[in-house]
């Protein structure tokens, strides 16, 4: 996983292709604590982080926030009184890139070093 | 809408009984753009406010996180690229409170002046 958090996303264009079911397995192996979710037919992944106070939680949010706004890819954000929840995927293409493989791992990162 | 906003919340605690049905149509027809929904039995306003930005879209929800913090009543928040979804209930009586109605009518303020 740190690997995976230390890459940069590439460009990512219409005609780009989703990540095949063996290169989603491969690279889910990598990831932890991340689950693979299919939402009205398109594969994402989502992970909830568990916050003690909602201070936590909001300043985990921006910080998502601020990663997506370098990488011009945003995930959704559910923000609850004490969890965050991501989720990523690839709108252009409907489905998982290696970006949001990359993206899932910087993700992690920063709630580490909160 | 603009009298509901105007309300405080009063203070919510277990023993205190869910509005009914009569009294959740009579509110819900002082707030404009809100929707009842029910989520796993229990009875929740929602409301998507879209965007046009990101950045916008980040400053609402900081707004609505600190509208949360000043009411010690939170409610989901869903940030995603050009929209942010707010949804409101009283997780302590699981169902809807005044306050739901009365903290839904500020989020609309809070999005028209933003």
């Amino acid at each position: 996983m740190t690997t995976l958090s230390k890459l940069s996303c590439e460009a990512c264009s219409t005609g780009a292709q989703p990540l095949t079911n063996d290169e989603i397995d491969s690279m889910l192996f990598k990831l932890s604590g991340w689950e693979l979710i299919i939402d009205s037919d398109i594969k994402k992944l989502k992970r909830q982080f568990h916050t003690e106070k909602y201070h936590q939680s909001v300043a985990f949010t921006n910080a998502i926030a601020s990663l997506a706004e370098s990488t011009n890819h945003h995930p959704q954000i559910i923000l609850e009184y004490s969890s965050v929840t991501i989720i990523w995927w690839t709108h252009v293409i409907h489905g998982l890139h290696k970006n949001d493989f990359i993206l899932a791992a910087k993700t992690s990162e920063l709630f580490k070093s909160d």
